[in-house]
């Protein structure tokens, strides 16, 4: 199927945290691909992908990278498809430094910033995005809510039974 | 014209931030509606607000606010369409607060972080998921990357001036 | 007994540090119920659970949540009892994110904040408050201090006598 | 009227910061009583001032401190009634300074901490713990509750007639 | 003369710091060029600036940037001479966004980071790097040494004659 | 022989940072004694521990605690011996909030901070003050001086050898 | 007379902050000499003034730095007298900078570091370690210290008389 | 061969992380020597280090040091050579410390500084400054450059294999 989620990362050890945005899409039935590429190592490969990237079809491009977090910033200078940012904690300073180089973006160019390592609510808020103009997958994030809130329910519930053993009435 | 984006701010004094976004979404054509709702004092209607909002027509949400600025998530609580959350300098820690508030979202509830008082972007950034499936609004994103393009040249330009004063050869 | 502390965490996870509330309001012998709700996945049973609790004979609430901990202040926008927050240390910001995301709460609605991972201090605190009413309670508090005395007196007897074997005179 | 609320700050210069919890106690009814009292140049009087409290009548002590704000931990060393501190942004650090040395209190010791110069808070805070026992305070706090969720409905109608001048249909 | 200093600026209301790095070159005869291009807005110029600067003569380059800065990262992606960075305080976060962003460089792009607006100091780095084959340049350096030194004399001087006025023997 | 450094640690379990204290000053051959006492749980007898320390022949104090660190400000509030404070990492924020609630003391009740976890270095501090009247201890530090710098040669060789095996000419 | 604490700043913009060191032992009737050198403007000078200070009579330095605050630590490593830290806030990091510049010493060379900008503060930490050896100074930091705690007095005073015309009965 | 390129770390300790900076500077076939000092424990030795660096052949000296990291800025206030910082992550603030303590550098005496625990960009960077003289090493890191590119490109390809495999079309 055509890709229509692009997700970019700084280097194949950032793979282990973006894994969850590939579940995540996997999961919903959203087509994505995935490159290896670098603001820093290989930037005209990673200014060509994001300025072709509206015309091969793809819709939301999501960024992963620790450190000086440049490439979500870099991706975003050569397009207008919305740009999702996941700083990734990478260095002694815990992901505050990816976390400020991503979201600080001047005015004009936008990034979309998620959680130090949050790649699964990067995926979720490309599916967001793409359920603007499909039902379905607005529908299939209808369910995945009553899901979480079901499984916040049973939770619950097993909380309650394990209760009764520690603090018996 | 019926609003497609909601921009809700916890008080009225973030209007002077939050201008922005309505500024730059005026200026592109796209309807809006604004809200002062709290996530603290007026949490029911912020949550029916946000419950409502895509029957209600609205495709995306901006959420300002300052301090422990829970606004946004508690939108993105109730809403699958994307919440886009601008963290406001409000407080002593000036914006440090806010921002940490609303980027660490835990999985399954996404919000899109924009730069602290990044109103324009907030508003860009919806631009942008709007224009997935509108070819008008994305041909006027592209033309706007290509005026901020000529401003700078125009700044670079009057600067060599500048320096030709400041510096004679 | 009928339970007068309700204490709720965002997340299972959060029991591992949680339990020391649970625990110290046990040993104080103040009746307590234990709830699992989210701010984000399920809000309306966070809010609900909030805004009943005055009438079902709750007095004190106690909220534990990590990240953008929004749990706490979301009860307290639905309550006018008191509401305790326990910042937990779950994301790669140690706590941080969590402190600022419940203590910077705006004017009008307060959560009374702990320690990052401060669940034992939580449950004293609530004990404080219904030891107000309490004459009983406020004995045991008094017990408790003057135990808390003691044990240093024992630590420092025993350092006393660890000292007399490394430097001996 | 007997005082029920002790509200002691470390220096005059905080009553800047200090003087809404002093008017929002005033609001509600609630008697209580001030005093300039230092952790560090009248330690025996801060120290004094705590353990008699609970004797003297009053119910609930707020500490308002700045820099390294010792205040709230050492009268909560010596009373067992609720202590409530209000950071105050006093230092270059801007209020953080405050606010860790306030919040991270150590196991045994409690004290509730509100936002940086939140004193308003500490105020409502005292009020909901007075009110577990006054059921007319806690009437008054639901009516606090309604105004304030009015004043936003009230500023929401402001804004909406505002904007039909900035941006006529 | 041909200039052997680049000097790029991601705005041109970096200028009113950047200064200062212009008027200490201008002072050791350096010969210069400054580009307003930004890493954002200008990506292609940026990238190009970098790749061309060295066949264009020149030997240093210097950026300065604020927010999210990038603008050194991504010339240093393109060159093999020397980038020095800037990082100016343009944000709420007052130049610790940019800091950050600039000096976590990932590695094999180096960025050489100076002080937050140590413009002064970027200008100096550059010079000693050309000194390395300039003796001239290495001269005026060792002179610059010792006349500071000589006005922290001169201040040493006025103040003692200060202190006598202030506490007369 | 009778002591002339008080230490005092929060809690025993600081011993394991405080112990370089104790060798360093049993090295120097400075007599010590040190207690166990806990600004918020034993508070009075910390107080008189202060107060009576300079009759008691004490010349320094030294204070060691994490978390919302009081000890060495309540200390220093009831005696004007010196006071060294030890921030101790302790809690998720690794000393950042002791050493802020060490440093930042009020004018006119000083405490003397050392780094974190820093205790031999509070022990070399109090040294130096003792020196002051005390020739022989002074020469001590000399020869301790000369001891760190030959110490630093000794490494100097022996990375010099190892170099000559790990890049052989 | 003979000076015996030598205050030494980095630069002359310091005495603005530095001057309550000088008032303070002023005050006190001990004898200082000041001096302006840098760690980096004129290292030699520094080194050499700290090398011969004991020599030269002098009993404590005072070390006040912003920024990279290096003097500090330059004018510990060459003597083993006391040497207190002022860390000066002079930059847009406000202090923090120079605070952990000056506090995180490694083990065998210690700076006993006040809070940002406490000068006064330091200059009463050198008074302590000289009455150590001084009966008649002892006496005066008693004298102080009892002031203090009158004026706190002084303004409580004030406040009630105040307070019964903001709140009268 | 004669060194060009001088490395000094403050201990020994610190050579784990430094070590890259040696293999880099190996592997460009750039001569170069190590030496441990300190800026504390071997004031003298690390100034006539910097001062003799010049006349002795050095053309670049990199220091790396952790915690009060004075180390780069003392060599730099004593050579007109290129100085560059390499951050130490050695304490429990992280590097945080040292990043600042290196950084901030006032103007008049600039340190070029790179990421925390960044040993390998620091020789890269020294390595850029030597080959602005040096055609050969230039054309070295024009390859080093092709060469990060091509791994980049590697790492990639074998991400679209893996990728195949975790999800099968």
């Amino acid at each position: 199927m055509q890709p229509i989620v692009g997700i970019v990362m700084g280097s194949d050890s950032d793979l282990k945290v973006m894994r969850q945005a590939l579940d995540t899409l996997h999961q919903f039935g959203v087509p994505f691909e995935v490159r290896v590429a670098s603001a820093h190592r290989t930037p005209d490969e990673a200014l060509q992908y994001a300025e072709s990237a509206r015309d091969r079809g793809l819709r939301v491009l999501i960024a992963g990278a620790g450190a000086a977090a440049h490439l979500a910033g870099v991706l975003a200078a050569k397009t207008t498809l919305p740009v999702i940012g996941v700083p990734i904690n990478a260095t002694a300073l815990q992901g505050e430094d990816a976390l400020l180089a991503m979201v600080q973006m001047p005015a004009g160019v936008p990034v979309a910033v998620v959680a130090i390592d949050g790649a699964a609510n990067a995926a979720l808020l490309a599916i967001q995005m793409l359920a603007l103009a499909d039902e379905a997958l607005a529908e299939k994030l209808a369910q995945h809510k009553r899901a979480m809130a079901r499984k916040v329910h049973e939770k619950n519930e097993k909380l309650q039974q394990a209760l009764t053993e520690f603090f018996p009435a």
